[in-house]
């Protein structure tokens, strides 16, 4: 295989990049002239190098514990629980929640052969047993794994007596309920607010 | 800026690579335990060392000349212009054409300033003057600039007495009338062919 050729099916290994991007992305790089293409490799092998898991939360961090776990303004008895970093960084940019996090990296998924165990459960029952924690907001996707995921949680966190809840799904802001499809309509019925005056 | 952020900002300067995509590549990358990440940094670090332009046609090329210039089946007669390495690849794709190329690397755009001298006309001249070359099929893409350059090749190319030529462009193959643009149905009528009985 010529290194083009190469280079197109490294790219296409990575999410979202289709052969057809990857070869637009492959004739980028050889006609690149600017900085763009060693600024990539140098800021992959940073990242392979210098990030690590946070030993609280398990998000990704070059820091340990993380600035979010290491912020005192942050409440750490209120700890949302999502699949992975990308969920935390999500969350966060909505700037609305004051918690912490932890990250299971991953959903229970006995199809793919993804037991609890595969996942950072046993590290949410240490936090459970060793901090005080009053809250827990079970942010899992909106999945089969998800919920499976969530519904777990919620099982071994209940003997700890604290405060349980799951993240909202129902129809996205700017939605229209013609298009919503149904599976979204009906939790969005299920969930439904009481309007108060 | 932490090296996840670089790492992030450093795959959005690729071309089709937004935000969004960014990020979920990068978090690929860093969780990434198989050889796919340092395939793509030796692939990367492969192409700059070893893919060089075909003294020829200007192709990208491991080998110089590239394998279509020094392959003695194809008709060196019949040359093909396009934009970029990438047109020739798909028009190579499609098996149909058996002469060689000539790569111009971009289109005459006035307005962010490529003149003819910026792409490679002057090497077309210098082929053109040097090879007894019969025909120039010119494909160009079919956009003000592509059009431009096809217009600025087919006046330098005249006085050569060589068949001149221009891909055609129509429907596409499997396309709908009804959501055709405008511009693409009126160059389709005005290239109409005579059914011949």
């Amino acid at each position: 295989m010529n290194p083009i050729d190469k280079l197109i099916k490294a790219l296409s290994k990575f999410p979202g990049v289709g052969s057809k991007s990857a070869a637009r992305i492959a004739y980028h790089i050889m006609r690149d002239k600017t900085e763009n293409v060693s600024d990539l490799v140098n800021a992959i092998a940073n990242v392979k190098k210098k990030i690590k898991l946070c030993s609280e939360c398990f998000n990704l961090t070059e820091d340990d514990p993380c600035y979010i776990c290491s912020n005192p303004r942050r409440n750490n008895k209120s700890v949302c629980i999502v699949e992975d970093p990308q969920d935390a960084s999500a969350i966060e940019s909505t700037g609305t929640f004051k918690g912490v996090y932890h990250i299971l990296h991953g959903a229970i998924s006995p199809l793919d052969g993804v037991g609890p165990e595969n996942i950072k459960v046993k590290e949410l029952v240490q936090r459970l047993e060793k901090n005080a924690i009053k809250e827990l907001i079970v942010a899992t996707n909106p999945t089969i794994e998800g919920e499976a995921t969530a519904h777990y949680i919620t099982k071994i966190a209940r003997p700890y007596k604290i405060r349980l809840s799951r993240i909202a799904f129902g129809i996205p802001f700017g939605g229209d309920i013609e298009y919503t499809d149904k599976s979204t309509l009906s939790r969005a019925l299920e969930s439904r607010l009481e309007i108060k005056e």
